[in-house]
Protein backbone atom coordinates (compact mmCIF):
# COMPACT_ATOMS: atom_id res chain seq x y z
CA UNK A 1 0.00 0.00 0.00
CA UNK A 2 1.10 3.75 -0.29
CA UNK A 3 3.11 4.92 1.89
CA UNK A 4 4.57 8.45 2.63
CA UNK A 5 7.47 9.98 4.36
CA UNK A 6 8.09 13.29 5.46
CA UNK A 7 10.93 14.93 6.66
CA UNK A 8 11.03 17.10 10.21
CA UNK A 9 13.67 18.72 11.24
CA UNK A 10 13.75 19.15 15.19
CA UNK A 11 13.90 22.36 16.01
CA UNK A 12 14.56 24.25 19.43
CA UNK A 13 11.40 24.67 20.56
CA UNK A 14 10.41 20.91 19.96
CA UNK A 15 13.33 19.89 22.84
CA UNK A 16 13.09 20.19 26.33
CA UNK A 17 15.38 20.53 29.22
CA UNK A 18 17.49 17.14 29.17
CA UNK A 19 18.09 18.21 24.90
CA UNK A 20 15.93 15.75 23.65
CA UNK A 21 12.50 15.99 22.07
CA UNK A 22 9.53 16.74 24.40
CA UNK A 23 7.58 13.66 23.55
CA UNK A 24 4.56 14.46 22.91
CA UNK A 25 5.68 16.23 19.81
CA UNK A 26 6.06 13.13 18.04
CA UNK A 27 2.54 12.41 18.69
CA UNK A 28 1.74 16.12 16.77
CA UNK A 29 3.97 14.47 14.18
CA UNK A 30 1.90 11.39 13.99
CA UNK A 31 -0.92 13.38 13.16
CA UNK A 32 -0.10 15.60 10.52
CA UNK A 33 1.76 12.50 8.99
CA UNK A 34 -1.62 11.16 8.45
CA UNK A 35 -3.39 13.97 7.37
CA UNK A 36 -0.16 14.16 4.92
CA UNK A 37 -0.82 10.03 4.01
CA UNK A 38 -4.40 11.10 3.38
CA UNK A 39 -3.62 13.78 1.10
CA UNK A 40 -0.91 11.95 -0.79
CA UNK A 41 -3.28 9.20 -1.33
CA UNK A 42 -6.18 11.39 -2.76
CA UNK A 43 -4.58 14.59 -3.38
CA UNK A 44 -7.05 16.21 -1.55
CA UNK A 45 -6.56 18.05 1.95
CA UNK A 46 -8.52 16.42 4.65
CA UNK A 47 -11.25 18.87 5.06
CA UNK A 48 -11.88 18.85 0.82
CA UNK A 49 -11.59 14.81 1.15
CA UNK A 50 -14.65 14.93 4.30
CA UNK A 51 -16.66 17.50 2.07
CA UNK A 52 -15.91 15.17 -1.14
CA UNK A 53 -17.13 11.64 0.47
CA UNK A 54 -19.26 12.79 3.26
CA UNK A 55 -17.19 12.53 6.32
CA UNK A 56 -17.16 14.05 9.41
CA UNK A 57 -13.71 13.34 10.53
CA UNK A 58 -11.02 10.40 11.31
CA UNK A 59 -11.68 9.97 14.77
CA UNK A 60 -8.72 8.48 17.00
CA UNK A 61 -9.39 5.15 19.00
CA UNK A 62 -5.62 4.61 20.11
CA UNK A 63 -2.29 6.07 19.86
CA UNK A 64 0.81 4.62 21.11
CA UNK A 65 4.35 5.27 20.33
CA UNK A 66 7.68 2.75 21.00
CA UNK A 67 10.53 4.54 21.96
CA UNK A 68 14.11 3.30 21.34
CA UNK A 69 16.37 6.23 20.72
CA UNK A 70 16.18 9.92 21.21
CA UNK A 71 16.44 12.75 18.91
CA UNK A 72 18.04 16.34 19.55
CA UNK A 73 17.55 19.91 18.16
CA UNK A 74 19.13 20.46 14.95
CA UNK A 75 19.16 16.71 13.67
CA UNK A 76 16.76 15.11 10.61
CA UNK A 77 14.39 12.89 11.08
CA UNK A 78 12.12 10.94 8.93
CA UNK A 79 8.56 9.39 9.46
CA UNK A 80 7.54 6.44 7.39
CA UNK A 81 3.35 6.58 7.50
CA UNK A 82 1.43 3.44 6.38
CA UNK A 83 -2.30 2.53 6.56
CA UNK A 84 -1.27 -1.02 7.39
CA UNK A 85 -5.04 -2.48 7.27
CA UNK A 86 -8.52 -1.18 6.54
CA UNK A 87 -11.49 -3.05 7.91
CA UNK A 88 -14.94 -1.62 7.67
CA UNK A 89 -14.70 2.10 9.25
CA UNK A 90 -11.88 1.68 11.44
CA UNK A 91 -8.12 1.29 10.07
CA UNK A 92 -4.50 0.92 11.53
CA UNK A 93 -1.61 3.18 11.24
CA UNK A 94 2.13 2.95 11.16
CA UNK A 95 4.75 5.59 11.42
CA UNK A 96 8.35 4.41 11.44
CA UNK A 97 10.67 7.27 12.44
CA UNK A 98 13.87 7.05 11.59
CA UNK A 99 17.34 9.30 11.09
CA UNK A 100 19.90 8.53 8.79
CA UNK A 101 18.12 4.87 8.10
CA UNK A 102 18.61 3.49 11.94
CA UNK A 103 15.19 3.48 13.42
CA UNK A 104 14.25 5.98 16.43
CA UNK A 105 10.64 4.73 17.36
CA UNK A 106 7.76 3.79 15.93
CA UNK A 107 3.93 5.06 16.23
CA UNK A 108 0.77 3.43 15.92
CA UNK A 109 -2.69 5.28 15.64
CA UNK A 110 -6.14 3.56 15.38
CA UNK A 111 -8.53 5.08 14.09
CA UNK A 112 -12.76 5.32 12.62
CA UNK A 113 -14.30 6.66 9.35
CA UNK A 114 -17.37 9.13 10.90
CA UNK A 115 -20.05 10.84 9.61
CA UNK A 116 -22.53 12.87 11.31
CA UNK A 117 -25.68 11.23 12.64
CA UNK A 118 -28.40 11.65 10.25
CA UNK A 119 -30.61 12.35 13.02
CA UNK A 120 -28.32 14.78 15.07
CA UNK A 121 -25.84 16.53 13.17
CA UNK A 122 -24.02 17.20 16.44
CA UNK A 123 -23.32 13.41 16.58
CA UNK A 124 -21.01 11.15 15.23
CA UNK A 125 -21.41 7.85 14.07
CA UNK A 126 -19.01 5.29 12.63
CA UNK A 127 -19.61 4.45 8.77
CA UNK A 128 -18.00 2.55 6.17
CA UNK A 129 -14.19 3.71 4.87
CA UNK A 130 -15.51 5.15 1.52
CA UNK A 131 -14.40 2.28 -1.19
CA UNK A 132 -12.61 5.08 -3.33
CA UNK A 133 -10.85 6.20 -0.72
CA UNK A 134 -9.28 2.76 -0.18
CA UNK A 135 -8.84 2.53 -3.85
CA UNK A 136 -6.21 5.39 -3.80
CA UNK A 137 -4.19 3.89 -1.19
CA UNK A 138 -3.58 0.30 -3.41
CA UNK A 139 -0.76 1.74 -4.86
CA UNK A 140 2.85 1.68 -4.93
CA UNK A 141 4.69 4.82 -3.21
CA UNK A 142 5.74 6.92 -5.49
CA UNK A 143 9.91 6.48 -6.05
CA UNK A 144 11.47 9.69 -4.04
CA UNK B 1 -10.68 48.13 36.57
CA UNK B 2 -11.70 44.15 36.72
CA UNK B 3 -8.02 42.20 37.22
CA UNK B 4 -8.06 38.56 37.11
CA UNK B 5 -4.85 36.46 38.32
CA UNK B 6 -4.11 33.25 36.84
CA UNK B 7 -1.18 31.22 38.73
CA UNK B 8 1.53 28.59 36.13
CA UNK B 9 3.33 26.00 36.96
CA UNK B 10 6.27 25.92 34.67
CA UNK B 11 6.35 21.92 33.44
CA UNK B 12 8.96 20.23 32.11
CA UNK B 13 7.58 20.07 28.25
CA UNK B 14 6.99 24.40 28.62
CA UNK B 15 10.89 24.85 28.43
CA UNK B 16 13.48 24.57 26.07
CA UNK B 17 17.19 22.69 26.13
CA UNK B 18 18.32 26.01 27.91
CA UNK B 19 16.44 24.55 30.57
CA UNK B 20 14.32 28.11 30.33
CA UNK B 21 10.48 28.59 29.49
CA UNK B 22 10.39 28.49 25.84
CA UNK B 23 8.96 32.37 24.87
CA UNK B 24 5.94 30.53 22.76
CA UNK B 25 4.59 29.40 25.54
CA UNK B 26 3.98 32.66 27.37
CA UNK B 27 1.32 33.77 24.14
CA UNK B 28 -0.03 30.62 25.02
CA UNK B 29 -0.93 32.12 28.65
CA UNK B 30 -1.27 35.63 26.97
CA UNK B 31 -4.15 34.04 25.57
CA UNK B 32 -5.30 31.64 28.49
CA UNK B 33 -5.27 34.79 30.56
CA UNK B 34 -6.86 36.91 28.46
CA UNK B 35 -9.76 34.61 27.86
CA UNK B 36 -10.02 33.92 31.97
CA UNK B 37 -10.58 37.54 32.30
CA UNK B 38 -13.10 37.68 30.25
CA UNK B 39 -14.97 34.95 31.82
CA UNK B 40 -13.94 36.72 35.19
CA UNK B 41 -16.12 39.95 34.05
CA UNK B 42 -19.09 38.14 32.17
CA UNK B 43 -19.24 34.52 33.95
CA UNK B 44 -19.24 33.09 30.53
CA UNK B 45 -16.85 31.01 28.64
CA UNK B 46 -15.96 32.87 25.10
CA UNK B 47 -17.88 30.63 23.45
CA UNK B 48 -21.38 31.59 25.41
CA UNK B 49 -20.39 34.84 25.84
CA UNK B 50 -19.69 35.40 21.43
CA UNK B 51 -23.24 33.98 21.19
CA UNK B 52 -24.93 35.96 23.88
CA UNK B 53 -23.72 38.79 22.03
CA UNK B 54 -23.45 38.20 18.63
CA UNK B 55 -19.72 38.13 18.77
CA UNK B 56 -17.61 36.33 15.92
CA UNK B 57 -14.77 36.93 17.92
CA UNK B 58 -12.59 38.66 20.01
CA UNK B 59 -9.53 38.83 16.91
CA UNK B 60 -5.82 39.93 17.46
CA UNK B 61 -4.06 42.91 16.52
CA UNK B 62 -1.57 42.85 17.70
CA UNK B 63 0.31 40.82 20.53
CA UNK B 64 3.83 41.60 22.29
CA UNK B 65 6.41 40.64 25.13
CA UNK B 66 9.03 42.21 26.91
CA UNK B 67 11.16 39.90 28.05
CA UNK B 68 13.27 41.16 31.51
CA UNK B 69 14.07 37.79 33.69
CA UNK B 70 13.41 34.40 32.73
CA UNK B 71 11.46 31.43 34.51
CA UNK B 72 12.48 27.62 34.93
CA UNK B 73 10.63 24.47 35.37
CA UNK B 74 8.96 23.68 38.40
CA UNK B 75 8.16 27.62 39.30
CA UNK B 76 5.33 29.25 39.42
CA UNK B 77 4.11 32.38 37.84
CA UNK B 78 1.30 34.50 38.39
CA UNK B 79 -0.08 36.26 35.32
CA UNK B 80 -2.24 39.56 36.32
CA UNK B 81 -4.11 40.56 33.54
CA UNK B 82 -5.91 43.80 32.27
CA UNK B 83 -8.10 45.75 29.80
CA UNK B 84 -6.37 48.91 30.63
CA UNK B 85 -8.41 50.55 27.52
CA UNK B 86 -11.98 49.76 25.80
CA UNK B 87 -12.07 52.33 22.63
CA UNK B 88 -14.86 51.68 20.15
CA UNK B 89 -14.30 48.54 18.87
CA UNK B 90 -10.67 47.07 20.06
CA UNK B 91 -9.12 46.75 23.22
CA UNK B 92 -6.11 46.72 24.85
CA UNK B 93 -4.72 43.90 26.94
CA UNK B 94 -1.95 43.78 29.54
CA UNK B 95 -0.58 40.80 30.87
CA UNK B 96 1.95 41.33 34.07
CA UNK B 97 4.13 38.40 34.99
CA UNK B 98 5.88 38.00 38.30
CA UNK B 99 7.37 35.57 40.23
CA UNK B 100 6.79 35.78 43.96
CA UNK B 101 6.33 39.47 43.46
CA UNK B 102 9.51 39.97 41.43
CA UNK B 103 8.89 41.58 37.48
CA UNK B 104 9.48 39.48 34.83
CA UNK B 105 8.07 39.93 32.24
CA UNK B 106 5.10 41.72 30.48
CA UNK B 107 2.36 40.85 27.29
CA UNK B 108 0.19 43.24 25.22
CA UNK B 109 -2.11 42.49 23.04
CA UNK B 110 -4.19 44.56 20.89
CA UNK B 111 -7.84 42.64 20.02
CA UNK B 112 -10.83 43.51 18.12
CA UNK B 113 -14.47 42.75 18.60
CA UNK B 114 -16.04 41.01 15.58
CA UNK B 115 -18.91 40.04 14.30
CA UNK B 116 -20.58 38.45 11.15
CA UNK B 117 -20.40 40.30 7.94
CA UNK B 118 -24.62 40.63 7.04
CA UNK B 119 -23.96 39.99 3.70
CA UNK B 120 -21.32 37.41 3.99
CA UNK B 121 -21.25 35.39 7.13
CA UNK B 122 -17.92 33.75 5.67
CA UNK B 123 -16.54 37.59 6.31
CA UNK B 124 -16.22 38.94 9.75
CA UNK B 125 -16.43 43.04 10.89
CA UNK B 126 -15.29 44.99 13.59
CA UNK B 127 -18.01 45.85 15.42
CA UNK B 128 -18.66 47.68 18.99
CA UNK B 129 -17.73 46.63 21.74
CA UNK B 130 -21.37 45.52 23.81
CA UNK B 131 -21.87 47.99 26.15
CA UNK B 132 -22.65 45.25 28.85
CA UNK B 133 -19.68 43.24 28.58
CA UNK B 134 -17.52 46.80 29.29
CA UNK B 135 -20.40 47.36 31.93
CA UNK B 136 -19.19 43.82 33.61
CA UNK B 137 -15.15 45.37 33.88
CA UNK B 138 -16.26 48.20 35.50
CA UNK B 139 -15.52 46.91 39.05
CA UNK B 140 -13.17 46.10 41.59
CA UNK B 141 -11.00 43.29 40.98
CA UNK B 142 -12.59 40.50 44.05
CA UNK B 143 -9.89 40.29 47.11
CA UNK B 144 -7.85 36.90 46.88
CA UNK C 1 -0.44 3.12 45.88
CA UNK C 2 -0.51 6.99 45.65
CA UNK C 3 -2.89 8.81 43.11
CA UNK C 4 -2.63 12.09 41.80
CA UNK C 5 -5.54 13.78 40.58
CA UNK C 6 -4.82 17.18 38.45
CA UNK C 7 -7.59 19.14 37.22
CA UNK C 8 -7.12 20.62 33.47
CA UNK C 9 -9.31 23.00 32.37
CA UNK C 10 -9.72 22.47 28.63
CA UNK C 11 -8.50 25.89 27.24
CA UNK C 12 -9.14 27.35 23.49
CA UNK C 13 -6.04 26.71 22.23
CA UNK C 14 -5.62 23.23 23.38
CA UNK C 15 -8.17 22.42 20.74
CA UNK C 16 -8.95 21.94 16.87
CA UNK C 17 -10.95 22.84 14.16
CA UNK C 18 -13.35 20.35 14.99
CA UNK C 19 -13.72 22.13 18.53
CA UNK C 20 -12.19 18.95 20.69
CA UNK C 21 -8.88 18.72 22.27
CA UNK C 22 -5.92 18.14 19.71
CA UNK C 23 -4.99 14.86 20.68
CA UNK C 24 -1.05 15.21 21.42
CA UNK C 25 -2.29 17.92 24.13
CA UNK C 26 -3.32 14.90 26.32
CA UNK C 27 -0.09 13.32 26.15
CA UNK C 28 1.65 16.67 27.31
CA UNK C 29 -0.63 16.40 30.27
CA UNK C 30 0.10 12.57 31.37
CA UNK C 31 4.02 13.64 30.89
CA UNK C 32 2.68 16.75 33.53
CA UNK C 33 0.85 14.68 35.56
CA UNK C 34 3.58 11.87 36.09
CA UNK C 35 5.96 14.75 36.99
CA UNK C 36 2.75 15.64 39.87
CA UNK C 37 2.78 12.29 40.82
CA UNK C 38 6.67 12.19 41.35
CA UNK C 39 6.49 15.78 43.53
CA UNK C 40 3.12 14.43 45.35
CA UNK C 41 5.65 11.22 46.62
CA UNK C 42 8.54 12.79 46.94
CA UNK C 43 7.81 16.20 48.01
CA UNK C 44 10.42 17.13 45.38
CA UNK C 45 10.06 18.42 41.64
CA UNK C 46 12.01 16.03 39.19
CA UNK C 47 15.20 18.24 38.76
CA UNK C 48 15.56 17.73 42.59
CA UNK C 49 14.75 14.13 43.06
CA UNK C 50 16.95 13.24 40.18
CA UNK C 51 20.05 15.20 42.00
CA UNK C 52 18.94 13.80 45.26
CA UNK C 53 18.94 9.97 44.05
CA UNK C 54 21.88 10.33 41.69
CA UNK C 55 19.59 9.63 38.27
CA UNK C 56 19.49 11.30 35.18
CA UNK C 57 16.18 10.83 34.06
CA UNK C 58 13.05 8.54 34.05
CA UNK C 59 13.25 7.71 30.48
CA UNK C 60 10.01 6.73 28.35
CA UNK C 61 9.84 3.43 26.77
CA UNK C 62 6.12 3.14 25.45
CA UNK C 63 3.28 5.91 26.07
CA UNK C 64 -0.33 4.78 24.66
CA UNK C 65 -3.69 6.33 25.01
CA UNK C 66 -7.25 4.79 24.38
CA UNK C 67 -10.03 7.02 23.64
CA UNK C 68 -13.46 7.24 24.59
CA UNK C 69 -15.44 10.19 24.41
CA UNK C 70 -14.05 14.16 23.26
CA UNK C 71 -12.95 17.16 26.11
CA UNK C 72 -13.99 20.68 24.24
CA UNK C 73 -13.45 24.17 25.09
CA UNK C 74 -14.16 25.46 28.61
CA UNK C 75 -14.50 22.03 30.28
CA UNK C 76 -12.80 20.69 33.37
CA UNK C 77 -11.18 16.96 33.19
CA UNK C 78 -9.40 15.51 36.19
CA UNK C 79 -6.53 13.53 35.43
CA UNK C 80 -5.77 10.70 38.21
CA UNK C 81 -2.67 8.74 38.00
CA UNK C 82 -1.53 5.81 39.41
CA UNK C 83 2.31 4.02 39.40
CA UNK C 84 0.21 0.39 39.44
CA UNK C 85 3.69 -1.78 38.73
CA UNK C 86 7.41 -0.84 39.49
CA UNK C 87 9.85 -3.76 38.12
CA UNK C 88 13.80 -3.50 38.87
CA UNK C 89 14.34 -0.31 36.79
CA UNK C 90 10.63 0.13 34.84
CA UNK C 91 7.65 1.13 36.26
CA UNK C 92 4.30 1.48 34.57
CA UNK C 93 1.80 4.61 34.74
CA UNK C 94 -2.00 4.96 34.02
CA UNK C 95 -3.54 8.23 33.79
CA UNK C 96 -7.79 8.12 34.28
CA UNK C 97 -9.41 11.36 32.80
CA UNK C 98 -12.72 11.76 34.01
CA UNK C 99 -15.07 14.70 33.21
CA UNK C 100 -17.74 15.06 36.20
CA UNK C 101 -17.05 11.32 36.67
CA UNK C 102 -17.35 10.13 33.68
CA UNK C 103 -14.67 8.21 31.77
CA UNK C 104 -13.25 9.92 28.96
CA UNK C 105 -9.42 7.99 28.19
CA UNK C 106 -6.93 6.36 29.51
CA UNK C 107 -3.19 6.51 29.21
CA UNK C 108 0.06 4.52 30.00
CA UNK C 109 3.33 5.71 29.86
CA UNK C 110 6.37 3.01 30.72
CA UNK C 111 9.13 4.47 32.24
CA UNK C 112 12.50 3.47 33.26
CA UNK C 113 14.91 4.88 35.89
CA UNK C 114 17.90 5.76 34.41
CA UNK C 115 21.32 6.63 35.34
CA UNK C 116 24.69 8.34 33.88
CA UNK C 117 27.15 5.59 32.50
CA UNK C 118 29.96 5.44 34.75
CA UNK C 119 32.44 5.44 31.55
CA UNK C 120 30.74 7.81 29.92
CA UNK C 121 28.51 10.19 31.05
CA UNK C 122 26.37 11.12 27.93
CA UNK C 123 25.70 7.68 27.48
CA UNK C 124 22.67 6.82 30.00
CA UNK C 125 21.92 3.33 31.49
CA UNK C 126 18.94 1.70 33.60
CA UNK C 127 19.52 1.41 37.22
CA UNK C 128 16.96 0.15 40.01
CA UNK C 129 14.69 2.49 41.12
CA UNK C 130 15.73 3.57 44.27
CA UNK C 131 13.67 1.77 47.14
CA UNK C 132 13.22 5.19 49.23
CA UNK C 133 11.31 6.27 45.95
CA UNK C 134 9.19 3.16 45.84
CA UNK C 135 8.69 3.12 49.61
CA UNK C 136 7.05 7.01 49.47
CA UNK C 137 4.68 5.90 47.04
CA UNK C 138 3.66 3.05 49.27
CA UNK C 139 0.68 5.18 51.19
CA UNK C 140 -2.70 6.33 50.37
CA UNK C 141 -3.54 8.48 48.78
CA UNK C 142 -4.21 12.05 51.02
CA UNK C 143 -8.06 12.84 51.12
CA UNK C 144 -9.06 15.58 48.59
CA UNK D 1 21.60 41.63 4.61
CA UNK D 2 21.16 37.87 3.38
CA UNK D 3 17.74 37.06 3.85
CA UNK D 4 16.38 33.55 4.53
CA UNK D 5 12.63 32.10 3.36
CA UNK D 6 11.30 29.03 4.93
CA UNK D 7 7.86 27.83 3.89
CA UNK D 8 5.46 26.45 6.63
CA UNK D 9 2.64 24.11 6.10
CA UNK D 10 -0.47 24.88 8.13
CA UNK D 11 -1.35 21.69 9.87
CA UNK D 12 -4.36 20.80 11.57
CA UNK D 13 -3.24 21.02 14.80
CA UNK D 14 -2.07 24.41 14.49
CA UNK D 15 -5.60 25.67 14.25
CA UNK D 16 -8.21 26.41 16.73
CA UNK D 17 -11.66 25.74 16.84
CA UNK D 18 -11.99 28.84 14.38
CA UNK D 19 -10.06 27.53 11.83
CA UNK D 20 -7.46 29.61 11.99
CA UNK D 21 -4.16 29.46 13.24
CA UNK D 22 -3.74 29.97 16.95
CA UNK D 23 -0.94 33.01 17.26
CA UNK D 24 0.99 31.50 19.58
CA UNK D 25 2.33 29.10 16.72
CA UNK D 26 3.98 32.44 14.65
CA UNK D 27 6.05 32.75 17.64
CA UNK D 28 7.16 29.37 17.04
CA UNK D 29 7.57 29.55 13.86
CA UNK D 30 9.94 33.41 14.26
CA UNK D 31 11.69 31.53 16.80
CA UNK D 32 12.76 28.60 14.32
CA UNK D 33 12.95 30.98 11.19
CA UNK D 34 15.52 33.24 13.92
CA UNK D 35 17.48 29.96 13.63
CA UNK D 36 17.10 29.22 10.35
CA UNK D 37 18.43 32.59 8.97
CA UNK D 38 21.35 32.25 11.64
CA UNK D 39 22.24 28.54 10.03
CA UNK D 40 21.59 29.92 6.47
CA UNK D 41 24.58 32.66 7.47
CA UNK D 42 26.88 30.36 9.55
CA UNK D 43 26.38 27.44 8.01
CA UNK D 44 26.10 25.89 11.75
CA UNK D 45 22.75 25.01 13.64
CA UNK D 46 22.70 27.32 16.65
CA UNK D 47 24.41 24.85 19.48
CA UNK D 48 27.57 24.59 17.32
CA UNK D 49 27.67 28.10 16.14
CA UNK D 50 27.82 29.14 19.77
CA UNK D 51 30.36 26.67 21.02
CA UNK D 52 32.47 28.34 17.84
CA UNK D 53 31.94 31.91 19.24
CA UNK D 54 31.84 31.61 22.68
CA UNK D 55 28.36 32.59 23.15
CA UNK D 56 25.75 31.44 25.53
CA UNK D 57 22.65 31.96 23.81
CA UNK D 58 20.44 34.91 21.04
CA UNK D 59 18.34 35.90 23.91
CA UNK D 60 14.79 37.50 23.57
CA UNK D 61 14.31 40.88 24.52
CA UNK D 62 11.23 41.76 23.21
CA UNK D 63 8.71 39.58 20.61
CA UNK D 64 6.10 41.59 18.82
CA UNK D 65 3.67 40.64 15.85
CA UNK D 66 1.00 42.37 13.81
CA UNK D 67 -1.62 40.23 12.29
CA UNK D 68 -3.33 41.31 9.15
CA UNK D 69 -4.84 38.52 7.59
CA UNK D 70 -5.58 34.83 9.33
CA UNK D 71 -4.31 31.55 8.18
CA UNK D 72 -6.23 28.53 7.64
CA UNK D 73 -5.51 24.51 7.72
CA UNK D 74 -3.90 23.22 4.70
CA UNK D 75 -2.65 26.46 3.13
CA UNK D 76 0.97 27.38 2.70
CA UNK D 77 3.04 30.22 4.53
CA UNK D 78 6.25 32.04 3.41
CA UNK D 79 8.49 33.96 6.38
CA UNK D 80 11.09 36.10 4.74
CA UNK D 81 13.15 36.54 7.96
CA UNK D 82 16.36 39.36 7.92
CA UNK D 83 18.09 40.92 10.72
CA UNK D 84 17.27 44.38 10.10
CA UNK D 85 20.43 46.18 12.49
CA UNK D 86 23.30 44.73 14.67
CA UNK D 87 23.99 47.16 17.37
CA UNK D 88 26.89 46.21 19.66
CA UNK D 89 24.84 43.30 21.08
CA UNK D 90 21.34 43.86 20.18
CA UNK D 91 19.59 42.71 17.02
CA UNK D 92 16.54 43.37 15.40
CA UNK D 93 14.65 40.98 13.12
CA UNK D 94 11.67 41.03 11.30
CA UNK D 95 9.92 38.15 9.85
CA UNK D 96 7.62 39.24 6.96
CA UNK D 97 4.71 36.64 6.27
CA UNK D 98 3.11 35.70 2.86
CA UNK D 99 0.65 33.41 1.35
CA UNK D 100 0.76 33.24 -2.67
CA UNK D 101 2.80 36.39 -2.21
CA UNK D 102 -0.53 38.62 -0.46
CA UNK D 103 0.82 39.71 3.42
CA UNK D 104 -0.42 37.95 5.74
CA UNK D 105 1.54 39.18 9.38
CA UNK D 106 4.61 40.63 10.63
CA UNK D 107 7.15 39.94 13.10
CA UNK D 108 9.02 41.07 15.23
CA UNK D 109 12.29 40.02 17.75
CA UNK D 110 15.23 41.88 19.88
CA UNK D 111 17.55 39.34 20.28
CA UNK D 112 20.94 39.97 22.65
CA UNK D 113 24.22 37.80 22.12
CA UNK D 114 25.33 36.30 25.74
CA UNK D 115 28.04 34.67 27.04
CA UNK D 116 28.42 33.53 30.54
CA UNK D 117 29.84 36.01 33.16
CA UNK D 118 33.59 35.07 34.11
CA UNK D 119 32.83 34.81 37.33
CA UNK D 120 29.88 33.14 37.70
CA UNK D 121 29.20 31.10 34.78
CA UNK D 122 25.21 30.34 35.96
CA UNK D 123 24.81 34.15 35.14
CA UNK D 124 24.56 35.47 31.65
CA UNK D 125 25.86 39.02 30.04
CA UNK D 126 25.52 40.90 27.14
CA UNK D 127 28.86 40.81 24.48
CA UNK D 128 29.06 42.33 21.51
CA UNK D 129 27.92 40.00 18.57
CA UNK D 130 30.91 37.83 17.01
CA UNK D 131 32.07 40.32 14.24
CA UNK D 132 32.46 36.97 11.92
CA UNK D 133 29.05 36.01 12.03
CA UNK D 134 27.47 40.16 11.13
CA UNK D 135 30.36 39.49 8.15
CA UNK D 136 28.13 36.27 7.45
CA UNK D 137 25.22 38.02 6.96
CA UNK D 138 26.87 40.96 4.82
CA UNK D 139 25.81 39.13 1.39
CA UNK D 140 22.99 38.97 -0.78
CA UNK D 141 20.08 36.23 -0.14
CA UNK D 142 20.92 32.88 -2.91
CA UNK D 143 18.73 32.69 -5.90
CA UNK D 144 15.33 30.56 -4.76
Amino acid sequence: MLKNVHRIRIEWGDCDPAGIVFYPRYFEWFDRCTHHLFEAATGMIKKDMLEKYGGAGIALLEARAEFKMSSHYGEDIDVESEVVEFRRSSFFLEHRVTKKGEPMLKGYETRLWTVRHPEDPARLKSAPMPTEIIAAFQRDTPPR
